[in-house]
């Protein structure tokens, strides 16, 4: 039986300032924590689940880390209207920060505030390879539970970083590509390593960040809508641009 | 002054039942009226809203359709939790079924269910010049107000059509791709028109659908996600595949 604390204390991990405060985040579904346990099983703290689950996909799993509860318990502490079968308290990776990297491509986010956008484009990076990507301060919180649902476990495998984009982008010696509505055609450009900045659907990139551009590229348009989703147009251009890496693997 | 019955016909519209029975959709939002005055004024029936939004925005609509409300009656009749200034209901485009073209890809979806994907495809199909696209039964409806919306406009320019997949698939003469975890990577394919059957993110294509192909083809993953979220791997592929045709405009 779960107590009142324990129950609070999982519900309240929903809010940012606290899964700051206690480091520490919400996974649920048995696909993710499959991964977790195969990717970061140092990362599990405690996971909630039935009798019935264990039975089924607990083989493995130390059993110190298991809480048995009821199934109508997990109602009480899942986000999701549909509760999943298992759920988990994580910590959140360590903070060390990745610098770029010389020899892929390395993905920013400007302002990317739509959580199932982060998720999406999590997921692109872990498709293709690429071990990290880069958002600003105001970008979607990557361990909100709407992005961490959206990621499909996808954030086991990729590290998102929240740093000051002005500060790295001058920093770096890569060529920047700032992603829009004008420039070189993306189909044109047969570069196999970079920054590629996108921003948000709605603003695009911001001004501060665009200046550090040392190109302008955009996905050619042959008819008439006024933008791309902004996660559809981050997932053309990785496809794109690491393309020709095809045959060597990722990482 | 809304009556009661003109608020009511408004919301049954947001169910599909009433859609199909009535042939008439909601569309709301300044942009999506803009594109929709722009491309398609036949189709407009009612548009609802304020004298400041007609001051700002109604030159040349047509006076006999604009219905002056107040702010508080839009309340009333939007299907979102912040209401758009401008709400209208829009007739259906006329039914005649276009063929597959034989000189452009044709998108085919195959039980693409989330309102926001079918919404995002809806984009890239007229982002890239694509005229309409064929959906299977049991795909999300395009009128629903979250499909709608999502299309951002784009659904004035592109003719989506439910159809009986396996019939139009088994008549037609053209190469049929299906998309999946396997097959010849995306980026060997150089043809300038076919068929590009995509399927739902769960599930993939249907086996009686897939038993169609012609060629199997995959976006060639270097990393670890076990997929791409379905409007994302859309794009990358309609992206990949119209490139060629950069240079030409669309229709």
């Amino acid at each position: 039986m779960l107590t009142k604390n324990e129950i609070k204390y999982i519900r309240l991990l929903q809010d940012k300032k606290h899964r700051d405060t206690e480091n520490r985040f919400v996974v649920e579904g048995t696909k993710w924590l499959q991964d977790l346990w195969q990717w970061q099983p140092g990362l599990l703290e405690t996971l909630y689940t039935t009798e019935s689950w264990i039975s089924a996909h607990g083989s493995g799993i130390d059993k110190q880390k298991i809480r048995i509860i009821a199934d109508f318990e997990l109602e009480k502490i899942s986000a999701l209207s549909h509760p999943a079968p298992v759920i988990a308290v994580v910590c959140k990776p360590e903070k060390e920060k990745l610098p770029f990297s010389q020899h892929q491509w390395n993905i920013v986010l400007d302002g990317i505030q739509d959580p199932g956008n982060l998720g999406s484009i999590i997921r692109i990076a872990d498709w293709f390879g690429l071990p990290a990507i880069w958002c600003s301060p105001d970008c979607a919180d990557a361990f909100n539970p709407k992005v961490v649902q959206a990621t499909m476990g996808s954030l086991c495998r990729v590290l998102v970083q929240y740093i000051k984009l002005e500060t790295w982008l001058t920093g770096t010696n890569l060529p920047v590509y700032m992603s829009g509505m004008e420039g070189k055609s993306l189909f044109d450009i047969h570069e196999k390593s970079g920054i590629l900045v996108i921003g948000s659907e709605g603003k695009g990139v911001r001004k501060e960040i665009a200046s550090k551009a040392t190109h302008h590229i955009t996905i050619p348009r042959l008819g008439h809508a006024e933008s791309l989703n902004a996660a559809v147009a981050a997932g053309i251009m990785v496809a794109k641009l690491t393309a020709p890496r095809e045959g060597s693997k990722g990482h």
